[in-house]
């Protein structure tokens, strides 16, 4: 058994997540490498004190250059928003630190570039936090697919609906809002939503070349959580568009904010000769699959429940029948990242792999503007 | 071409589903023997004259006796209620009439061994309308059991809700409400709504042996329609049994009509030991079906969607992917029924299948009185 | 009572599905005109006279002209291929004959509008069978949208996937398969499945006033039926588009006959601030309804089963908790039209609202062509 | 902040289910007093110490006695096999500990009511693992009848579906099998999951008056696990009963573990006057819910997806549309249980409550041995 000190910077909704998912891992999942909740930062003191006396940290830093500095940490993981991914993941590989990341990787690709030059030149491993990919039923899809079950691919269709911005009370920038100001988000939707149905479509379905797009800021001015005047919403509010894969197959994407009934709506569907498969995170345990080679008389849509053992990452949990949820997805992300290391065969999705979600995210806010089909950078 | 000419006697929700569906049997299914709607009768002549010119009907009578006198009529299609089924079935026999009759065959299974002993000594063809077997999802399942695909059978279920009297105010007596008088309907949803789920088990999965059945009268008291007062209710609002299977499997029987959201949801489940199948009327073009026997980590329930024409009594209808609905199951009846006769083949049920069912209406009343297992009479 | 006597051209698919229409109309739909079957035209005349005699058509013509020709039809019912529709509406329209003609209207919007001006000309009334405005659940759709529940939109989705042409071996051309001889069709499933999507949208939702649109064609040589050669294949296989309505909302729809799995689905969606719907065709007795201003606890999607007597068209039918089908849509179009005809108040769509989809469906097939987002003509 | 010590006995699924609990209950849920994993105890030493270690247990024991003796220990949680709860549960409670128990409370309701006496004798808090009242949908079903949303209730039925044991192969007794051996379960089915339904609906719908129940046992002779020889199976494989509750309505309930596709489908419905309920634990964050009140033409069931912080025990966990688990269940009962210590409000169900079930579970087992109703024990 050997520890691997985690260093925390960020203590909201995704600090949270991760958390859980280090200090439960070898709870489930055996392994030689055993994390230990060592510090966690934060700018607000006496919150980042009270969110590790809940998480059992050892201690806390209110400076992410203190918590790098420090000898006694081997990994950090970044949980806070988007503006400060690059800065704090290149000065942690400098730093000779395992680096994860939340997604998206960057604020644009360019960015993206630096950071995967810096875990590389480290050599330092590095994870990005593309937690779907871990839900057993999209696992499962993977598998399926890199069978050939599903034969010559025609058509990928993914969206993730969300309908917790439609009113225009709600304000931008600050604690659980500062996915509203384009200044610490980058995007809106689109790095947001668009980029988990990006990831897993890429990981599924190969690489995306082309993209023509479309956003919508639907709300045109929100108060600014800081000053509480008025400001212009700089944000892509819904984000839609048609592509090619490298494959032949035809994208479909869309992300919003506004489609009222749904709250995290990520659906994904891919139709190939044989077969076609289907799932959505609000019944994240189930996979919809359709086999064309089933007997002609009883073809249909099967809905498969995953909680059995011989179904992925199953094994670790309970019993048949009964279902995980959510925070699974990262325990699962944790426990592959670090059989990665002590195995030497770095998990998936690393920096340089979340960095061709930057890309296509890049290419379509570029089309977006231009109102042009947009070679996505192949680099 | 031989024309069969029909004399419908009744004119409410069945004559209206009898009367479609032999006039529009040959626009579907090619055939030797086309019916013609010949005579129509019912007790309110201006009534039964405007049903006849809505449907087509050539003439019209009030007299079932009448009708049956006529030579010009080669089939009695018994529509009306059921505490006359039993004259009127037995008087057509006797005049060499064909009879069909609508569900359940008799007021009891005493009544109804009178029936099938008038029908077989006439040497007509008769038939009773349990149109739920004629569902081609429910026909499918037939077939599926009868090549054996779910193997030894553990558990048949099944239950019919409504909702529709669960207000006090509704009447007992007269159109729409005569299933509230037991002198006129024989029993509550025993006869009504258990009827169709015994018939459809017994054809699917053989005889039951024996109950143990519960009723209940939620409203004790309800307005007859035809006095205006209010008046002892006789029947059984709710209906319930356990039982079993001549082939040891276990019985699970339930009918309302005080299930709230309910409509007319029919619901059958049947579990074997390498798979199962489940239907309900709510959504009856589809079927659910789960294969042990596929691979084990892609096993699920399937939703077959009927509307292929290689699926029972598909062929005939559209296009796969659009369904059809209830009133199709009694154009499959007709269908079937011209062509038993056509071919000499009797097509079930008959009046001595159906006399199966009314053994065990009887059975379950006889127990809900008794409180005791009662034997399913054999004879 | 007033007799109006059809003329039909066409015996395939959808000349039966009119003829039902047209031959059941009257059982369930009281009005004061009477549709009788008079004529039915075809080409093959051994196949016209077992159609009529399969239906009960009076006669049989093998010449439209000849049908246009006679005195004693009063209305040209179109269920021919896309490529005749023009010519022979014209004509019957300049002949003083009602007209009703299958969907799309015309090859593109510049015939569109000629047959638009030749009804207007000759003050006949006129439809275009655009049937799935009158599925039950669509028209509540409707009623609900025109009564403001749903508040401003800010999203519409659409697809129609099918999967009947992904083996290369069904041919182009012919009965059955003349939809993928563009000769014939026109276009694939822009003018075939994307026209209903937009039918119905913009009913619903309003005009579509740009679109940037992407179509593909996978099998790119199939069998002439005719000829038994090979021969390039012209229509698109897949059309997808995204676009912008009048009202500000989003567009996003599809159509294929690559998405395996599904045989006809068509689906729609739209969100607005207050409310969304949710339709099928694959379970098209039912409508998805979320509503913001439920209880929050208490908020879900609903599905409601419209079998009702005050839920559209149901008072017509049967009874609670029974469905219809597809067949049904087609006779509450024919009892619309017939009410229009009788009141004065033309239903809805005529030719002149059918020609609002031509001209979408050129704008898309132009983008397609093009690559650039494209206006959709207003005139 | 005070800490409380836990000794656990049993480390199998249920060990695990509970260790899990208490291990990260205070992650999420805030409270005075912190539960402490200080001892587990099991007879096999080498895995008693893997599942301390796995668990960060401070210490193991081989003797249950042993663990009771020791002054650290302030609670006792029985996490062993059925036949084993009363000896240990009232040494427990003699050593003045808290106790929590697996459910069923005992083998019989005779040895419920010493345990009920001996918890209440000493005066220590008490409670049974019924989790599933801790769904978030079982528990808003529970406030939504409480507030009589519901009205005047007809109908309860559940029944809770397995298809593990099918195979003849399977052995009795053992680790993952002691459930087939009745000297160890005390039944089948029957106080396995029947219990669970029963808890459930006399939370919901208040006291089971009488029942008439039937048992099979389907695979008559199993392999002993410890001898490996045929021995008789004594338990039941499916157990159904049909019941009146004190408030009139009537109850149909039934569990096997040979419904081939179901792995573990609890499933329960209420109907009441207003409304209805449904839920099912293959997908335990829905809650299905019909109300006769919503507007005419827009009623239908909704499928509530609860993850909204205004949702029962949600407000604890992540974000609106994603979904937690099983294993939560039982950290909502740990959260509970602790705050009723706290608060001096003990948590239900207390070992009072939870000996209810096991009335009525002797009374199903009675009845379906004589094949009479049978009265529930009111004592």
């Amino acid at each position: 058994m050997k520890t691997l000190n985690v260093g925390m910077v960020g203590y909201g909704l995704m600090g949270r997540a991760h958390s859980n998912a280090f200090r439960k891992v070898r709870n489930f999942f055996p392994g030689e490498i055993h994390p230990v909740l060592k510090a966690v930062c934060g700018r607000d003191e006496a919150k980042v004190k009270a969110f590790a006396e809940t998480w059992g940290y050892e201690s806390t830093e209110t400076d992410w250059r203190a918590l790098i500095a420090r000898d006694d940490i081997d990994l950090i993981d970044i949980a806070a928003p988007n503006n400060v991914h690059g800065e704090i993941a290149m000065a942690a590989a400098k730093a000779g630190k395992i680096v994860m990341c939340e997604k998206p990787l960057a604020m644009n690709a360019g960015q993206g570039d630096a950071m995967v030059a810096a875990v590389e030149a480290a050599g330092v491993a590095n994870m990005v936090w593309y937690n779907y990919r871990r839900v057993p039923a999209v696992t499962l899809a993977k598998q399926l697919i890199d069978r050939g079950d599903l034969g010559k691919i025609f058509h990928y269709r993914a969206n993730f609906l969300q309908d917790w911005t439609i009113s225009a009370d709600v304000p931008q920038g600050g604690p659980g809002t500062w996915r509203l100001d384009a200044s610490v988000a980058g995007s809106g939707v689109t790095g947001d939503l668009l980029a988990h149905c990006i990831d897993t479509a890429q990981w599924l379905n190969g690489g995306i070349t082309s993209v023509t797009a479309t956003t919508e800021t639907f709300v045109k001015e929100r108060t600014d959580s800081a000053t509480g005047e008025k400001k212009e919403v700089k944000i892509d509010d819904a984000s839609m568009f048609m592509g090619r894969f490298e494959n032949g197959s035809l994208a479909l994407f869309e992300a919003t904010r506004y489609a009222r009934g749904h709250k995290a709506l990520y659906t994904l569907e891919i139709n190939g000769e044989h077969a076609s498969l289907k799932w959505d995170l609000h019944d994240l345990h189930r996979l919809q699959y359709f086999n064309h080679r089933d007997e002609s008389v009883l073809r249909g849509w099967r809905s498969i429940h995953l909680s059995d053992s011989d179904q992925p990452y199953m094994d670790k949990w309970w019993i048949p029948g009964v279902q995980i949820g959510f925070e699974h997805t990262f325990v699962h992300q944790v426990a592959d990242f670090l059989e990665g290391i002590a195995t030497g065969k770095p998990a998936a999705p690393t920096f340089r792999d979340a960095l061709k979600t930057d890309r296509v995210t890049d290419a379509v806010l570029a089309s977006a503007a231009s109102g042009q089909w947009t070679d996505v950078a192949s680099v």
